[in-house]
């Protein structure tokens, strides 16, 4: 008999989170461990171990596991590795799929978390039935999973899909924390837009809501607040980055012409105040043969749950390979 | 027995070319009609089989022919449909697939020109062996055909990897043919280099040997031939398209990470004088994790075979439908 349940692990910079999850995508039960505790990655994994095999037995499931996957910054699904993540405290290449399989003795596949959050939709959430789509995560980064005919884009060394990297403004755009200028992640993650809010009212004398926070401490929380509040220079700092979305979706779609793009993470959370500059944006840019074709929509998935959703959709996959 | 054979349609504006291929990419014999001749998509069907189907009998292959492929200008993979062309006589969507399988009695495929030359390459061609590139078909237009794991990018509604209208100079670019703005094709076509080579002469001051022709008649070749004999003009226009391309080339890694890109086409001819700019663009303008591992390669099909060749190789493919 198959296996009914499988593993989702999210290793965030801050927090590890797993789960148990069963085919409907439901969690039956979690966990969690602080990622930056450990110095060394062999004492992580083992308390790590220790926790989830106690939530194993505590469920009394620890043979019904069919798989673990892992969803990790910079994780690259073909070595099982992580690798070079700035965020986490151990350096270099770690084989953190084969280290938790040498310890649990169950399959586990690894990716970059934007893959895992693709392919959590696609098995529980608003991508179901699709073959063709972009996840793009809008969070303190900006990050892609693309779908193409019903499998993830991994390209030849398993690191295709860093959309947020694309340089959406050439020879003048804003520095990046990649050491580049103008990529779509400077302007439209978290932080780009709280640098938009510092821009705009710097450059501009109207008055604005946000002028009652320091300048430094204004968060995209805080635009967002604004904005529903009818805040005008709030509404246009959404306008601004709505604009460079579209305009940059309008050119994914080019390459794989998908049938939806879907927006996940706390920007995504904005509603029509980020929707709607977007959409407007993507069809003014697009190229005839795709115009009012591409769906705009937004994750189905809990946003505390998805990373463990999307990490553990891929604990289904790993016997595949 | 399996049959030998396979035929290749290459249909352009001027001319249709067809060809009998065997299994090893060697044109057995070949022909070709007006394409514009005759204003009904019926009458020019009609003179298609019976100019083919003589070359079958005389070549004794009639029943030797596995598929028949057909590359055209908006080609739909999914529909066997040529839609809104604009450079082809007949308006509206065609049927062609259907048209031509009920004249043989032959499965027929049918896709755009880009994506059979991407096809073409990978089964006869530089792309052989390789899951993860991009042909970059450089002519009158600019196209492309990406193929991810071994598979041609079709997207959902066929039209997927019209990378020659990908916006590369967002707000202020050029006007290109498909009505928008800042297309790469409108800089790195045939017709952007000369829009180039016109641009730079009237801007600058210096001497050039391109100033001997009348500036509406110059042509890609004109350039290239300047640049051949030195004129440091002429070298600048193909280092400022080698700009751009790489660049554009360096944001489609981001997409696919693939391990080749392929030029193919007039420009592509040109040698290192547009490989060495493009080379350096692009590895500048690289997201850390992709640098030094794309190889950039110019197509190995001679210009003449390849759109028969690459219309043919979709031949072998269309049983598995």
């Amino acid at each position: 008999m198959s296996k009914p349940y499988v593993v989702g692990i999210d290793i965030g910079g801050t927090n590890t989170v797993f789960g148990v999850v069963d085919a409907r995508g439901t969690i039956i039960d979690s966990g969690s461990i602080k990622t930056a505790k450990h110095d060394k990655v062999e004492d992580y994994v083992n308390e790590l171990y220790g926790q989830l095999f106690a939530l194993l037995e505590k469920n009394d499931v620890v043979d019904k596991i069919a798989g673990i996957g892992v969803g990790a910054p910079n994780g690259n699904y073909f070595n099982g590795t992580i690798e070079f993540a700035p965020n986490l405290p151990w350096r270099g290449v770690l084989p953190l799929a084969q280290m938790l399989t040498d310890r649990f003795g169950i399959p586990v596949a690894l990716t970059n978390d934007a893959n895992a959050a693709a392919i959590g939709e696609m098995t529980y959430g608003a991508a179901r039935g699709l073959k063709d789509f972009i996840m793009i995560t809008l969070g303190t980064g900006v990050g892609s999973g693309i779908v193409v005919n019903g499998q993830l884009v991994y390209g030849h060394d398993g690191f295709a899909g860093e959309l947020g990297h694309v340089i959406v403004k050439p020879g003048n755009g804003r520095l990046c924390g990649c050491g580049r200028s103008g990529c779509l992640e400077a302007y439209t993650s978290a932080t780009g837009v709280a640098r938009t809010a510092r821009e705009f009212l710097e450059m501009r004398k109207d008055n604005s809501l946000l002028r009652q926070i320091p300048i430094q401490d204004i968060t995209s929380k805080d635009v967002y607040d604004a904005a529903m509040a009818g805040d005008q220079l709030a509404k246009d700092i959404f306008d601004y980055t709505g604009d460079i979305l579209g305009e940059a979706f309008a050119n994914f779609t080019a390459f794989s012409s998908p049938e939806a793009i879907i927006l996940f993470g706390g920007l995504a959370k904005a509603g029509d105040l980020i929707m709607k500059p977007i959409q407007e944006s993507m069809e003014r840019n697009m190229l005839n043969i795709y115009k009012n074709k591409v769906k705009l929509l937004f994750s189905e998935l809990k946003e505390s749950d998805a990373a463990v959703l999307g990490a553990s959709a891929l604990g289904w996959e790993v016997k595949r390979k």
